[in-house]
Formats: C-alpha cells, structure tokens, sequence
C-alpha cells in the first residue's frame, strides 16, 4: 500500500512503512474540545475521555466514581440488613483518604462537602489531615510562596505548607481548644472505662468542634468513621505529649481501630476507593480492602511514581496483585495534583449527583 | 498567649508555641469552592486561586494570560507601526511553544482554536508536532492504554504515543501525501532559487494540507511563523530522507529561521510566552526573548523538576537569571499534565475573551 | 570587554553580552572525575562534589553524615551524664527512618549493619518496614519486573512491589511465626500488666525473631528504640485482626511512644536526621525534632516533589519554617531513589568510619 | 498450609493467606550489600543487581552498555567492510546522547572520556550540549545552589543552570572565539561552495578549539561524528544571529544530516543507544535507529515519566511499538539524575574495560 522510494536503503524502508493491522471498529478517537462551540465547561470536562493522557485518565476516574454512586444508590434488601449488624446500608461503601496538605488546602471544603452530606462512608488521613481541620476553625491559613525563606518564616513564626502558610499563633489557639478536651479524656477514662482509640478520638473532636466548617464535625454528625493510627504524628500529638506531663495516663489503642476499620471493608456490599496522595493513607484503606478480597472500584490521584518501589507510587496493577483490588475491576489512576483534580472530579460526579445521593441519605 | 502546659520540657513549649508576627491584612486567605452553592464551574475555577498548591498555579496561570490578552487589546499607535516593517501590530506578542504529544492528544483542538482566531503570534514546535497535525487529516488516532506491550504492536504495525496509539499504515498515507510535495519543493528550488527553511516548509505544508482541522492550515492563512529547527527529527526527517534518494538536493537552512524568530522578539511591543512541555520548545522561546532582554509575561505547563538541572525542569527564575523573563515579570509555572490544564487554560483566558480578541483580529 | 556587533539589534546585544560581577575566589569549579587517571571509585565518588546536579548534592549529603558521626565521636562529659536519666551518651543522636520497600529491598542490609554496630540511635518506620524484615527472615524476596500482570501475579499469589516479588506464602510463614507471640502478649498483659505500645512490641519481636538477618534483631540487641505508631497497618495488622477474634483483647498504646520519642530528641545532645522516603517516617522524625528547636544536622533521600504541597515532597528550608531544623543548620535533600543512593553514603560514612565508630560503641 | 484463625472473617482469612505458585528456581533473590565484608565499592555496585528497585537497574544498565562493548570488540570480517563504504568497522555502533545540562556538569569529562579513546561512535546532543564545551575550555562553571534569585543573579550577569552558575562574561569569551570562525566560514562557502551543516559546523569548531578538555575536539579528531539540527537553538544562535548582521549569507542545512545520521544507523552491524535525558537528543537517536528496524541494545538514563505521554518520559516499550528498538532486546531505563547514575555505569563498564577498547581501537 505503501509508496516506493526507490534507492532509499530497503530496511529502513520496510521498517518506517511497516503495515498495520486493523484496530478494533470501537475504539475512541482522539478529538480535544472545540471551544468554536463556546465555553462549555461541561462538554469541555466530558471531551477529556478522548484527548488522552491525564486527561482521559481523569476521564476514566469520573466514570469509576460514578459506578460507585450507581452502587451505592442500588436499593439493599431488606433480609440481608438485618442479618448482620456489621452490614452496611449502602450498595456500595466508599473509603475516602487524603493526606494533611489537602486539608490545609481549599481541597478541604470539597472534603467537607462529602462528609456534610454522607456521600462517603469511611475516612483515612494522617493527623495533620485531622488537626489542620480545626485549627481552620480557629484561624485562617494563607497563600504563599513555594520559595519563601526558612530562616526568615521561622523568625517570624510563620509555618510553610508547600505555598500555603500558617502563623504559628494558631496553633497556640489549638492548644487552647485542646487541653480541657484532653482532661475530660483523661477523666472519661479513668471514671467511666473509655477505652480511648484515634478514631473515638476524633469523633469527640467533632463533636467539641461543633462548626459547620469542619470535616470531623460533619463526620461526627453523620456518623463517618475516621480512622488515623498515626494520630500522634503531628500538632496533636504535641499536645498530648505536652499533656502527658501534668495528666498523665491517657491511652490510645490502635488495635481496636484496626479491627473497626476491617470490618466496614469486610462486610460492605461492595466497595470504593478514593485516595488522593500516598503513604499511611493509601496503604491503610487498600490493605483493608484486601480483607474483602480487593475493591470493587478504585481512583488513586497522586503525583508518586513506581520506580522507587515506593507503596505511594505503585500502580492500582500492583495492588491487584495483592488482593487489594479486585482482579476484574478497572481502577484509575490519574497522575495530578490534587489540588485541580480533585474539586473537577467532585463537580462531575458527588456533586453532579448530590440531588439523588441527598435525597438517598435522608430517606434512611 | 500560649498556655503554659506546667511540667512539659520547656525547650519542647517554646519551640511549639514560638509567637507569630502578624501576616499582611490583604494576605489572601485559603478557602476552597463551596459545592452547596452548586456546580458553577466558571466560579469553581476562580476558587483555584485561594485553594493553594497547584491550583493555585492554575489561577495564576489565568491571570497572566489574561494579562497578556489586555496588553494585546491595547490600542497601537499609528506612528510605531510605520516607522519599522519589522514591529508588530499586536500590543503583545504572545509565543506559544508545545511538545509533539499535545499535538498527537486532544490539545491539538485547543491549539488550532488559537491559530484559527489568529490568538498567537508565534509557535515553536517539534518535528512530531508539525507532522502529527497533518496525520490526523488523514487518518484517526486512538486512546489506548499505557500498558500495552510494545512487542505486540509492533507486530501489528500499532505505534504507542503514551495511551494514544497511531497505526502505521497513517504513516504510508502521509508519505503518499508528501512525497509529492517534496517534488515540487526541490523543483522550485533549482528554479526559482527558494531558499527552504523549516518555518517556511511548515507554511506551505499548511497551504497544502487545505483542512480547517489543521493547525498548520490555519497558521499559513493568519500568516503565523511556525518555528522548528529540527524539522528532520520525525516522520518529516524519514520522507525527505527517503526522497533524498530518488530526488536529491533539498536544503532546509536554519539560519534564516533563527533571524526570523528572533526578530518577532527583539521588535514586539511586549511579549507573553505559552510553554507547554520542556526541551526544545522550552528553550528555543526563552532563547528568543532574551534578544528582547526577557518576555513581559510567561507561562510554562509542564510535568519537569529543576534537581536535574534540566531546562525542562527549571523554574522560571532561572530564565530571570539568564535574562529570558523580565527582572520584574511574574511567571507562572503550572507542575501538571497539559492535557488537563491547557482546555481549562484556554477556556478561561483566550475562549473567555473570544468576542474581543477576535474583534481586534477582524478590524486590523 | 565584548566584541561590537555592528548592525545587530542592539538591545538583543546588550541583553546577550550583559557583563558579569566577578564571583568569589573560594567558589567550587565544576569539574568530574577524569577516567584518565583509572577508576579509583573513591575518588570518583569524592569527585561528585564539583560535578553538579544531584551529584554535588550526594557530595554534601556524605559531608553532612560525616559531621553527624564526628559530632557523636566527641567525648561526652560524666557531668552532663550523670544530671539527667534520659540524656543521650552521645554526643549527636541520630534517628535514621526509611519506608517500608526499603527493607523489601537490599537496603535492608545497609540498615541492619548500622543497627547491628549500634551507628543509629533512633529508628522510625511503617509497619510495613518492620514486618518484611522477619518475613524475611523466613522466607526470600526476589527480583522481578514493574511491569508483570497484577491478575496473572494474583492468581499465582505472588505479590509485587515495584520490581520486587513476595510470595504470599511467605506471610503464611509469618503468620505461623507471630500467632503464638501474640498469645504470649495478650497473656503478659493481663497476668502482669504489661503496657504494649508499637516500640515495645517491635523489640520484643526483635528478641523473639533471634536472626542476625533482622534489622530488629539488632535494634533490640543493642537498645535502639524502634517506633512505628500505625504498626496495625499492614500484615502484622492483618495478624492482629485474625487473633483479635480468637483472643481478644491486646492493647497497643501510641500515646507513651510519642512521649519516648520525642524525649529522645528533647535530652540530646544535637541530632541527626538521615530519612530514606516520605510519609510518615519523614514527618514523625522530623516533628520530634521540633521538640528541642531543630535538628542540627539533615538528610533527606527521596523522589517526592514540593509542587503538591506534600511533607513528603518538601524541601528541608520548609522544616525551617517549622522549626523542625535549625535556622543555621545545612540539611541535604538528594532526589534520588534511595537503593541507589544510600548504600554509597553508607560506604562513604558510616561504614568508612566503622572502625572509629565500633571502638566507640563497644567502649561505652 | 496456612494456621487457621478460627473465628475470624473466612473471607479475609482466605485473601489474606492465599497460598502461592512456586517461582522459578533460579529467580534472582533480593540480597543487599553487606559491610561487615568492608567498604569493596566494586562489589557493592554489583550487589545492586539484587538490590531491587533502581538499583537493580542500574545492574542491567552495566550489563546492557557491557553486551555492547562485547559486541564491539568482535572481529569484523575483512568482506564485509570492503563492500560497502557506509560500513561501520565496529561490530556495535554506540550512539550516545545527552542534554546540554550534562555538559555544564562535570559529567562531561566522562564523556570526553569516551570521546578520547573513541568508545563511542555517533553523538547526539542540543545547541548548548555543544557551546558550553567550548565555553567550559575558556572559563570556568561553577557550583551554586538552585535556590538562588534570579533577580539578583541577572542584575550581577550570573547565569543559573540548575545549582550551576556561568558567568556571563564567559559567553563574550565565546563570542570573541567564534566570530572570526563564522567568517571564514562564510568565506569558505563564498569560495569553496563549502555546504555547511550542524555536524560539519561542530567539526570545525572541535578543530579550532584545539584543546584536550573539550569533548568535540576529541570527536574531531576521531572522527566521531556530531549530530545537532537545532544548533542555532542557544549560544551559537544567539552568534549566529548577531554576525549575520555584519556578514550575512550563512546557510546550515539540516537534510543532510540525517542522511548521514541515518545511514549510521543502516549500515551498522548492530546498534547500542545510550541516552541521558529526553527530549531532542531522545528521540534523534531513536528515530534514526528505525532506520534499521531498531537498536539492538538500549540504556536510557532520565527522571521523565510517562503519564503525560511524552517522548522524554515513556519507557524504553514505547520505543519498541515503533521499531526503534528491536522487539528482541531487553533495552534498560534507569529513572535517575544521570550526574549520579553515568560517571558510575561508565566506571563499570567503559572504563572497567578500557584496556581491551583502547587496543581494539589503536589497531584500527
């Protein structure tokens, strides 16, 4: 089919115009937006399942999270709710983590939307993603510069967060807020029995908190469990060990959260994944859904890459070798800060949807 | 103003609890996008700007460009045209730069909407992001996935662009489409003396290709220099080298080009630079601007780290260092895939001021 | 000085052959190692200093672990010794941390020979950091590829980690091995009281692992506290759950670990942070070193970026701002994947030292 | 085989504890280096090859670039190089390719290294891949940090490369070195109808430079031919531009250049590519290795990631789908800062085996 060059040399000729086998008749072709057509943002978001790379992989994560909602809006039978109490109400149960910039970052109000209207059903963040939620309670966090001094902040008393910035005043005020909540733990203990874990913790927190702001509020009041082993890995935990020096004695257990957090995987009619960064928070929900024999469904946005071996970087693949995905689903992936991504892909599916999950969660 | 947590290690409280000086009052405070007010994505995208990392870049990144479009919508004087047959008739020259993907992806559309509302003064590409415009006029690309075994398609003559996929047989139609184009080019050089350089190959391949999808098409109707010095790297490179067999004596000089791109620098009122991606195309916009003593405006999109010591990676304070962006500029660079940021970076800049952008163009 | 152009643009000269203020006399020329001279692999490593990039700094990561190692060589008055129980007996603590597919990988040795000649202080990792070191103990990991199938891996049971694989028979092993511990600490518990928290339990399976493999075997052989607060996360919180359902009842309290930790930072004498990764192990290290002001000495190894505002990604001026580092201090971030890198600062360090270090250690 | 945990969830006993295929017996296990046995850094990078991860990759990198030394030093017979004046008398043509960055490193003394003793055969690299060569051999670079304002470097005429900086009055050095080259080459195309090229250019100038640092004036003197289409892409440009004011006519002609890089390629016995970086340099080679229906032997060593589809980032598979690299080899990517990573391989494998290269090559 191919034209003759004659003279050209022969190999180079049989290998550039190597024929081709025909590709399936279904394929997607690639075709961006056509902004002649006037700004539809919409349209725009949909035309990103055929423009490629990222953008289709964000393409792919609005369809994975949107048969998670289908899921999740399938009616449950009633015999198999009352056989169980583990068992949950809903077709399809989503675990929702993120690590603490995204709560120092306005990706907390879509976080906070989610949680307000029950649209997620088990949270995993590190302690600064638990902490930072309250101290914005108490005093704003500010935009920075990615490139501003150390030294000079320091002195100042200003912390850096990538290019966001808390002075440090407010987490005097945390320490204010915290303390009497910290005796009455400690008091709660040793009078009445509590058995203390994080998750316990930070429900009581939200409760304290009592801010319509909050995430933990919102998952306190709708009774979201948020689970954080590592609670002592930040500004709590320096109150606590602050704490620990004129009221000793409190525990917090993590064994009895793991145990928790198992369960909600195990028992789930099905399940869902949403992750966005790496480390403890990403882990921590995958290996709960290798309880279950993997997640039904998966969206992982991060910036981590595979070729350190790192956990944070590794591909949803990976975790399919492991049991932690199911062996026929179709997890994405999308290679994004957060910070863009993950207020798009709230727009395009929890919120897109929020008339019919809202009108699910208050039909209870 | 801190509580004094008695007993504590007092080196441990003050490290802590050091005061804070207080931050500017106009300091702006992080607060992400409010979902209860519902989906308003023009005004979710504004949100950006105070949601910090990254999204924060992105609302930067609209700011600049529309900085750009304001000094280009600015009235010219009569005298200045005039007086130099080199100076631009736009109040800012705006430089767009991409690497061959965008053009493979669906970014292509975006770019094409710029050339064919004549938004762009100047493109520098790379071989791939010439002649991959051109394929697509000919025979579709196709979204694949990033983990199909190279083996395989070459087997069957599939090639893997990322998750994009290119049969091969659209390779034999472009070779038919060129070659006598190529005939014709050699033929008016040994005639009538054309002096062939890459940009000028690019305008009358966009003459030819006669297709109002094409970049390249639009680019040679709104007299925009496409720049491209090393137009032999691709699939160009594989056909004037297998015509150079059978019709020799083609010559594609650079020199001419470098002058020419040069001077659309050294002679406009202002300038805006638009990067998509590193290498080449990176470097060869800066490189230009330094002629002017640095671009009044820049943008960059692109995935690159500085640790390197690439040009790709490197921010753009480094090309305030060499002179390639204004001591007093304010540069955006956006750490994302282009395929995600450059729609909406369209959408809210160029697209959003369409009426009068392409008003301008029309009266000029 | 420079040469006229006469007839170019004078503003793209003036802006090109901009003079230059002269640098200082003592500033480092960039110059690599000459294969000329044979490959002396010391020399060429010392050479990395004046060859930029990532090289140069790998060159000041070996300068900044050798001023930790002479720091802890200096002799430690009986005084200061006697004062304060939790006072270090060396003159420069250092807690060395690392993620978990660090001890999946060969690194692990490297770590184990500094915990085994007691060159590190203070050890933090994630749960998976601790259990893949007696899992191997049991039973070898082996070399694979990033890209084999995560469905075929399933089905063989083979699980992957970057380009490791893990038989999932070996976490039957392990949980054959760790059952009866289990026992024998819910029994402890109850009959004597024993207060389990992460740290504890690492060292008792250090003693109980008795394998000069084991990096913890080391750890609790020469009393180096090893933390890890999400230990539930991962296999050994998999085991947990298991028994948790035939004996019930096992406590692991975070709250006296974050006491333990942070009062090795607060009593010592300076420290050193050398971090291998993100997540957690970075930021636990690094926010108990805010309990005495700062560490005065820093090095972090990792792949992440600060574009998404992540700690992981962070660069170590942000743990200035924090006061996690000194303000006067030198920290040393290489981005680089650790199994490449710190074997080769462990040759130029630790181990190059070893003879003045073990003298040391078997004097104390 | 597996212990029973009575009572625990069956279906997370039975995902957790899946029983595993046997692997291959002869699967390489993960074993890292062990400096009990003393600081041998040539075992220590052989250990790597077990070490998992990037080191890992780093083993095969040394065994790929080993293959093709080994393949180069096999006899070549007497026929075949008569019959065809394109022959290469190697029986492995090494194209080697690098960013410009590597040369304002100190890894060019690695590559003159390999340019000296005629290790390598075909040269791929940017404008500034050549100038800062020859500018390196009239005044030094030096080491700085990345962190440094680029205001304040400008306003001093300090040029920043990563944590490199460059005097500029070291560019008005070059410029008093090249300008009397360009006229007599512009004379000699006057006169002797010299039809210049980027190669022929960077001959010429490898010539005048007349000094042992620099790398293309051991490729002049070997005969090693220098690739670079978009030479006017920098310094050299920026030269070429102002002197093409005074003494204008100069043409660079890109066509037969890859003719002639192609033809290397073609007639080559076998192939072996070695790429530090991305971009142009990348993708020159692999193109001009479809010529001859793929390398047989590749090692690439960058930081560049596929998702955003580029060239510079895709694996080496990507690069088989389309016949540049032979769908038998077993081509190695490296994901690292070659600064590290090539002054290493090149210990291992070039210089390891300098010996037998240098005979090999004297008795041409």
């Amino acid at each position: 089919a191919c034209r003759s060059c004659s003279g050209a040399p022969s190999v180079a000729r049989a290998a550039v115009l190597k024929e081709s086998s025909s590709l399936p008749e279904d394929m997607p072709q690639i075709k961006g937006y056509d902004f002649n057509q006037g700004v539809d943002h919409r349209a725009l978001l949909q035309s990103f399942l055929t423009t490629g790379f990222q953008a289709s992989s964000f393409g792919q994560a609005v369809q994975e999270i949107n048969k998670m909602i289908e899921k999740r809006l399938e009616p449950v039978q009633e015999e198999q709710e009352s056989c169980d109490s583990h068992s949950s109400a809903s077709g399809c149960t989503i675990f929702l983590g993120y690590t603490s910039n995204l709560i120092s970052s306005g990706v907390r109000e879509s976080i906070r939307y989610l949680a307000q209207h029950r649209m997620v059903d088990v949270i995993v963040t590190t302690a600064g993603g638990i902490e930072e939620d309250f101290i914005k309670c108490l005093a704003p966090t500010y935009l920075g510069e990615f490139s501003l001094k150390g030294k000079e902040l320091r002195q100042q008393g200003i912390n850096r967060i990538g290019n966001l910035l808390v002075p440090n005043d407010n987490y005097c005020k945390f320490e204010d807020w915290l303390m009497p909540i910290l005796d009455q733990m400690v008091l709660e203990q040793k009078t009445e029995g509590t058995h203390w874990t994080p998750s316990k913790m930070i429900h009581r927190l939200g409760k304290e908190i009592n801010n319509p702001d909050s995430v933990y509020y919102w998952a306190y009041k709708n009774d979201i469990p948020v689970f954080s082993p590592a609670l002592t890995d930040g500004s709590l935990g320096d109150m606590i060990y602050f704490h620990s020096y004129k009221n000793p004695g409190l525990v917090l257990d993590i064994v009895e959260d793991i145990r928790r957090l198992n369960s909600k995987a195990v028992f789930a009619k099905s399940t869902g994944m949403i992750i966005l960064g790496g480390g403890l928070v990403k882990h921590h929900i995958a290996n709960a859904n290798l309880m279950r024999n993997g997640a039904d469904f998966a969206v992982f946005v991060n910036t981590g890459q595979e070729f350190d071996g790192s956990d944070s970087g590794a591909r949803p693949d990976e975790a399919i070798s492991w049991g932690k995905i199911r062996m026929d689903a179709s997890p994405v992936k999308v290679y994004a800060d957060a910070s863009i991504v993950f207020p798009l892909l709230v727009a395009e599916t929890f919120a897109h949807n929020a008339a019919r999950l809202i009108k699910e969660k208050n039909s209870d």
